[in-house]
């Protein structure tokens, strides 16, 4: 209908009429992805997690559980929720402001490229585990269906540009492309960025190449 | 020379080389300005403040002074640092995580204007002076000589971008111009912001119209 009207004015169709889907910017918190063993240490054998809020994206939930995780500065975060399901590796996500006030020098890495980033203790009620490494600053990052992919000409591993408007505009210029068939249109930027900019329901967002 | 030669060639002179001043750009932690009164409130009659470091622009210092900020949330935030030499009004500075974690809704102002925003409570070794208002997120901002205001096109109250290169590069769009003839270039972001861009020594840095 809209495409129809477009033409038969003899324009071209604005980008943001094309977009397949709605774009979504959500802040994430600290967290952490742990592997059924570390669930166990922590929580008591046969522990699980338990779904506490559904997340946008499919089946991932933030979990009832969560931990404290002691940094090298002897200073510790309480409450460190834990996002599931369980994965195939131990994965700590902090803010550089969350990494500072803990003395964790950290890079920024993409989710599970965690080679060669500094470990951690965590304590869980059932006792501790040691991860030898993981804690890193997750790069802000988009999840787009292939569809979305298509839309804004990006492959996986490249990287588009997010537009925040509002009394702090700010554009993150880096924003890592992740595409699956199951992902749906959605940015995540961590807290410090999303502080940075004041993000809020209702600011103006926008994608762009 | 430059100049010359770029002539020469028949080609305009690029931006970077006119620039009258190298840009600076400092994060600014939280920390406070306070008037006299307050200052004698909260270390004792006659007390003053105390240079520690110098900063960059003219006469102003870090204190060694440092009081206690107490939030909404009964949280406190300890060795708020203050900034000399004293001001005409009391003005407490915070990033958005800060206030986040004291409880406080704070706006974003420009500094000295703080009518209708929150007020705190502070404690010193002396006593507590309660602030009625003043607590603010600093806009990101510039301090510009009249030289520089002249180069980059832009007249005080308006804003400049600030794009921040690097594996987090940022661009932030909307960088307040002060302008007066005692300032030297320099780009004040916070701890937010500056975390945001992951900002190091030798990141670079490119303020733009």
């Amino acid at each position: 209908m809209r495409r129809s009207l477009y033409q038969r004015l003899g324009r071209a169709l604005p980008r943001q009429a094309q977009a397949p889907n709605p774009l979504l910017v959500n802040v994430s918190a600290r967290h952490c992805h742990l592997t059924p063993q570390a669930v166990e240490a922590l929580f008591g054998e046969g522990a699980g997690l338990t779904p506490m809020k559904w997340l946008y994206q499919k089946d991932q939930f933030a979990a009832q559980e969560t931990v404290t995780l002691i940094g090298p500065r002897s200073r510790v975060i309480s409450n460190l929720r834990i996002l599931g399901p369980c994965r195939d590796l131990n994965q700590v996500e902090l803010a550089l402001t969350d990494a500072i006030a803990l003395g964790f020098d950290i890079p920024v890495r993409s989710s599970g490229n965690i080679a060669g980033t500094p470990g951690c203790m965590l304590m869980g009620p059932a006792g501790f585990f040691e991860m030898k490494e993981g804690v890193i600053r997750a790069a802000p990052h988009v999840h787009l269906h292939s569809d979305d992919a298509a839309f804004y000409g990006v492959k996986a591993g490249e990287h588009l540009r997010l537009r925040v408007g509002g009394p702090c505009a700010t554009t993150f210029d880096r924003v890592l492309a992740r595409v699956h068939a199951d992902f749906k249109l959605e940015v995540h930027i961590d807290t410090d960025e999303g502080n940075a900019c004041a993000l809020e329901p209702g600011t103006p967002v926008e994608l762009v190449r």
